[in-house]
């Protein structure tokens, strides 16, 4: 899809049909988050791909709704603060660098005719339990992905004029 | 552009052409940002568009490398965390929203022709100074907005299989 047309088609999907993804369109996916740019190329991120059949108690743990468990998987995108670039002031890229390479995701699923919805409010403990993260790698984001089961409300977002400062801070 | 082929074509631009952007391509290319999903809708971020000329000397000093002021404008997102999102545990989401938002913005002008490259080794007490940023708001990425000219390198990225992992944690 045109770009312009997908970003405006994504929406929070939180209905999914059970039907399956292809291998295809999901690895086109996954294929999309590897090309986001990240700081000095460092990639620090590993993608989680979740079969939700047979974790559904698990995962209810994780985020408990009823429509984070209806889609065949669930992605999940995971930090490596300690291999990431930092800053001169010590600032850590590696939640920048994970959100390009999810957001990317978010996007190719759009144009596979996929869902998604940007899940922040997982429990971070259950998170490193069920998925044996180790330290040093830490729980970012979580979506499910399958087919909408519903449709898009309009967007509301603040006007460019609140968004956007001309030459220095305006507040 | 179609979103595959798009995610292919952006790349880090180091060099660029004087000419301007037109007003419509640069409302285009905010708009994009503006649509952004971030954490229970909060849009804690804004964007600042800098017109280069004439702030060169300064521009220099918050990123000294020649090609930051050869393009006509430069973009930068600042974050505002204190009106963000915050998870359970406290891990506040403003990094998060602000890079979807300009993930967009980046791939929009790319969409359009137009080159950016993501820059987060700026000095941060420069931007403050420079943008008169008032304590609370937090300078996260800068890029230049212009017509490239250079060219594409291939993309250098980990192999899909170091980069994902099945069902939970795999080093």
């Amino acid at each position: 899809m045109e770009f312009s047309q997908l970003i405006k088609s994504r929406y929070s999907v939180r209905a999914y049909r059970p039907d399956p993804v292809s291998e295809d369109k999901l690895n086109r996916i996954l294929e999309a988050a590897r090309l986001a740019p990240t700081a000095a190329n460092r990639q620090p991120f590993r993608l989680l791909v979740i079969k939700v059949r047979g974790r559904e108690e698990e995962l209810k743990r994780l985020y408990p709704r009823d429509w984070f468990i209806q889609a065949p998987l669930v992605i999940g995108i995971v930090t490596l603060p300690e291999a990431a670039w930092k800053r001169r002031d010590g600032k850590n890229y590696a939640d920048v660098d994970a959100t390009i390479a999810m957001d990317h995701l978010i996007l190719a699923a759009a144009n596979e005719g996929l869902g998604t919805c940007w899940i922040g409010a997982f429990d971070p403990a259950v998170a490193r339990e069920i998925f044996s993260l180790p330290p040093g790698v830490e729980p970012l984001a979580f979506t499910p992905l399958g087919y909408p089961a519903d449709s898009p409300s309009p967007k509301k977002r603040k006007d460019l004029e609140e968004l956007v400062c001309y030459e220095r801070w305006k507040a």
